[in-house]
């Protein structure tokens, strides 16, 4: 198993906490986005969406952190985690859109514009964020997990970017339930941490 | 079954693609989103989020058009647009968060900003919407469907806002390929189209 990861990338950290999780042995090759090397013609060939995270599975390559996050769950012992009931693998499907949508639209992009100094709208990003934390506190007001009453691949896919969010200048403090949810995320069995923290100046 | 609904929504619209398609008999509460009846506190009784589509299937709410089509087909009779193999449901899934991603983010971004006269970058989200287009039109050169060489969930969630992307001034006649799997789309048993077209004046 090999993994295409950048690791100050959320979306690449999430694949690091599931391999772990499931005990799975791998070896990294990084794509430094700072430097630009997604657009290198070597991984355009690998990924022509230019992202990471990509893991290549003995000759299986597979884009998309929510694809993969799937993919190694079913095929890797945790079915459980994203079940075939259409009831319930559709409830986690709504915070796995959830992820790509609000968490990296909002979260990440507000973290990557202050991190990485990017050009954009830091103001609407929070605005974002704001919408996508008070969704989440809502919910976890009432529920220690985002779907079935128990931890699933939608924890896992929402998690980096939200415990992040602090270094896109979005506080955390209006929202314990979400902090609370943090906590247990971070002490899963096999939970490893995002390395090098901090690592903002 | 019971359908939140925006005429003139493409996350709408997949749905009413996928409950034709299925067979399904339901009724259409509409939510007009120009007049901002999503922020009522009714609807956001219904769904927090404020978006349509939201379908409630006999008590069970389920917003979010990705994970709608996945329950429904799963529940009604089209599994195998959605399988329960790793590699099969992780090939859809990259497709399904595409559609969330540059297909929301750029498609119909790029749409609504032009026929709802919204305030926005329609360059950046043409710009986009061109590099999704890329991809698309790169990969369906040589397939016929989006997954697993066969229609699949994935292409009924990619299909509206690329078929609406010209009314975002986005030609689409660079992307012969892309234009051929429309029509595949559209030749399907049970699709109905967009009502209404030309709306735009």
């Amino acid at each position: 198993m090999k993994l295409y990861d950048f690791t100050l990338s959320g979306n690449c950290h999430k694949i690091r906490m599931m391999l772990a999780m499931l005990g799975i042995d791998y070896e990294t090759q990084s794509i430094d986005l700072l430097d630009k090397e997604q657009l290198s013609p070597e991984f355009l060939a690998v990924n022509p969406f230019h992202k990471v995270p990509v893991i290549d599975d003995d000759g299986f390559v597979l884009r998309d952190s929510a694809a993969i996050l799937i993919y190694l769950v079913r095929k890797y012992g945790k079915p459980e985690w994203h079940p075939d009931d259409p009831a319930a693998i559709a409830e986690i499907q709504q915070w796995l859109s959830f992820s790509v949508n609000e968490v990296f639209n909002g979260f990440a992009i507000a973290r990557a514009l202050i991190i990485f100094k990017r050009e954009g709208d830091h103001e609407a990003a929070v605005e974002l964020s704001r919408q996508g934390l008070d969704i989440m506190e809502r919910h976890l007001k009432d529920h220690d997990w985002l779907a079935l009453g128990r931890v699933t691949a939608a924890d896992i896919a929402c998690y980096p970017y939200t415990a992040l969010i602090e270094e896109g200048h979005v506080s955390l403090e209006p929202y314990p339930a979400v902090r609370e949810w943090i906590g247990r995320v971070e002490a899963l069995p096999g939970y490893v941490a995002m390395p090098g923290l901090p690592y903002t100046a």
